[in-house]
Formats: C-alpha cells, structure tokens, sequence
C-alpha cells in the first residue's frame, strides 16, 4: 500500500496553519534579534521561505503577525456575544467567551511560548499585546453595559466585571505559560472563573429574570398527584 | 507700585509646567496632523518655541511627551505601596493610590482633554496609554500579591482586585474627560471606590489582623469609672 500524497503547504488547513505558523514564528524570530521597527515584510517571508505576497495572504500587517488570529477572533466574540441568549447570566456567558479567546492560545502553543519569551524581551511588543488584550475587555465592557442598561452604576459594574473576567483569563494564560503549555490551561480557567463570577454575581449585573408566577390555587388536602396535575396545566398555558 | 516682575519659563515651578504643557500640546498637534512616527523631536521643540536640548530637559523621549509625567508617577506609586501601613486594609491603599494617580490627569486638565481625543483618532498613541495604565495595574497586583501572600488563590485574587480598581480609575477618568473636565471626579472616584471595594472587600484579600484581645476582669458590680480604668491600665500594658 502506498502513502496517500502529501497535502501542497497553504492548500489545506492544516497546511495552511504550517505556513502561518512558519511565518510567525519566523517574524518573532527577527523581532528578537533585530527589533519590530527594524524588521520588513520582506524579511519575515525570506526567513520563512515564502514571498511576500504569500505573507499577506495570512496577515494584513506586521503588527498582525505578532498576534496571529486576533482580529478574525475578536470579530467570532463580538458575534458570539450579540447571539448569546438575553435570559442566560451574562457572567456566565463572558465566561464562556473567555474560554473562547483562551481557546486561540491553545491551539497554537509553540507561537504563544514564542511570543510569551518575545514579549518579556521587547517592551514594544508587550505594549502591542496588552492593547490586543485590551480590546476584548472593551468588548466585553460593551455587552455588559448592554446587558446592565438601567441598572444603577451600570456602567461601573460592567466595567468592572469586565476587568474582572479579562484578569482572571490573563491570570490562567500567564500560568499556562510559565509552565511551558504543560497546565491544564481550560480545566483552571473554568475553575478560576467559576470562583470570580460566583463572588460577583448578583452584585454586579444580574440576568434578565425569568421569574413566572404560576398560578394555581390548589386544596391542601388534595393528593399529591392532583395537585400537580392542577400546576402542570396552569404552567402548559403559559407562553413559551 | 510696580507689578513685581514676571519669572523667566523655566526657571520656576509654574514655569517649569508652562513649558511642558507647551512641548506635549505641541506634540501632540504634531502627532494627530501627521502621526506618531513621522513627528520628530526637532520638530515638537520647534512648534513649542524651545531647543532640542531643552525637550530633554522635560522628556526622556518622544514616547514620554504623550504622558508626561506618568514615569515619575509610577515611581512615586511604587514608593507609596511600599511605605503603605502594612495593617491598612489593601484595597483601601490602592483606592487612595487610585486618587493619586487621578490627580496626575486633573492637574494638567488642557493635556489630559487634548490627549483623549487624540487617543481616539491615533490607535497607536491609544495604544500607548493602554500600555501605560497596564504599568500601574502591574504594581497595583504585585502589592497585593505580596499582601495576599499565603490567603488561598491569592495571585488570582490580587490580578482581579488590582483589575477592578484600575477599571473603576479608568471609568471615572473617562466620564471627566467626557466633560470635557467639568465632572468632579474626585469625589465621584471615592465615591465609586467605596462602592467597588466594599463588593470586594472579605472575599478578596482581608488587611493583616491588628485584633488585640484586652484582658481585663472586672465585676459587673463596680462603677463605670472603675471599669473604664482597668481597660485603660490594661491597654496601657500592650506593647505600642
């Protein structure tokens, strides 16, 4: 039996994940050694041994390349956010949606160490991360305020479960790498999260009630199984 | 009489801040008509009427004129921290080194507006400012850690509370800036302060117990003066 032919580089997903890997890891590589300003395009598709048109197939800029995936994530969170389910705990659904983003580090865990030790190194690219992280907390600041309209200090309580939610996935991710990608990275994240939004929770914004008042005036001495044959009808009545 | 004579720029304190508020105003005209890179050193020192040499004098580089001031005000944040009384509540350290950090955006009230809307139409000096809140929210969750030092889950709850004061600072800045500086956010800082880590409070990182048990037998029986005397020899025995 013959092997089935090798997949041509950038034709399937996988292989197209190798080259924008490859072009990643290539791009921090000279970062590294050179500095950010000082690096092209050009440079990070040689060093990759792809070209330049190539390169821009997988990213839109330089700046792109440091944080590979970002955009296009931030874009499925801010969807996922607008068709989550109003009557869920919004907490619960930022956490979810943390996991989400915690998700995008994950999967490609040689180019996160990468820029992890990168970023230690050079404080430009630090600030570009942080501020990469700073636009998920805005999203997530936005559906909150959304979520929390006419609450008092709504706009307090969102920003700061918010903040909450971003320094709890930061926290996990940092663990995570620090431990070389050896942590059970989503196992903690839940767990943390679990503990944050519990401590928050009621506090700061609640979800939408759900409450429905059912009602069905029963005799006390009526057996058990007709009082809640009663109650099952009254609640079959009720909108869906 | 005559007006007694107007000091030379520079030589004093008000002057000192006329000629900084002069070379960040400049650049950041510069910045926003032709952006962040492009604008040299030569030319803010220029558009301010002073030399290169005394940019320098103000500024260690083009980066620092966008935030004049935050360095210096992170050292003293840091020096603050860790001068604080070590039985002070933590999180109401921080919240009194929020308003000190605050203070630094009301003093120079014509900088702090014309930065927010620069912020808003360069991404890369907006991305500067993240960045530079980011170094205060670092130093806030390393003095808690320290403080929360041995409590269960304590590096997580430090990057959590040391995230919801920075986002409440955050919040209240931003609602100053969008009055155009008319808001008294000190007073609604405080107030918003109190209300956030007052949700935080117990659950978070509790101040270092100062509870000294008094040790002083008395009978039910005896004067009000006789009692209110032995609790004060008693305490007068404690070590101070």
């Amino acid at each position: 039996m013959s092997e089935s032919p090798k997949p041509r580089s950038g034709r399937t997903a996988h292989g197209r994940r190798r080259v924008r890997s490859a072009l990643a890891l290539a791009a921090m590589e000279l970062f590294a050694a050179q500095g950010f300003e000082a690096t092209t395009v050009d440079q990070i598709a040689d060093t990759a041994g792809v070209g330049r048109r190539t390169f821009f197939r997988y990213f839109r800029s330089k700046e792109d390349v440091v944080f590979p995936g970002h955009d296009e994530r931030l874009a499925e969170v801010k969807e996922h956010l607008e068709a989550a389910d109003r009557s869920a705990d919004p907490l619960r659904v930022l956490a979810e949606t943390a996991e989400f983003v915690l998700d995008m580090y994950l999967a490609e865990p040689e180019v996160s160490l990468k820029r992890f030790e990168l970023t230690r190194q050079v404080s430009a690219l630090r600030d570009k991360e942080i501020a990469s992280i700073d636009r998920y907390q805005r999203v997530f600041a936005r559906y909150l305020r959304d979520r929390c309209a006419g609450e008092p200090s709504g706009e307090l309580r969102a920003a700061v479960a918010a903040a909450a939610v971003v320094a709890t996935h930061n926290h996990v991710l940092r663990q995570w790498l620090r431990s070389g990608g050896e942590l059970d990275a989503r196992a903690e994240l839940r767990r943390a999260l679990e503990q944050v939004t519990a401590a928050l929770a009621g506090q700061w914004c609640a979800a939408e009630p759900e409450s429905v008042v059912v009602g069905a005036v029963v005799r006390t001495t009526a057996p058990a199984g007709v009082v809640l044959k009663q109650v099952e009808d009254a609640l079959r009545d009720l909108p869906r």
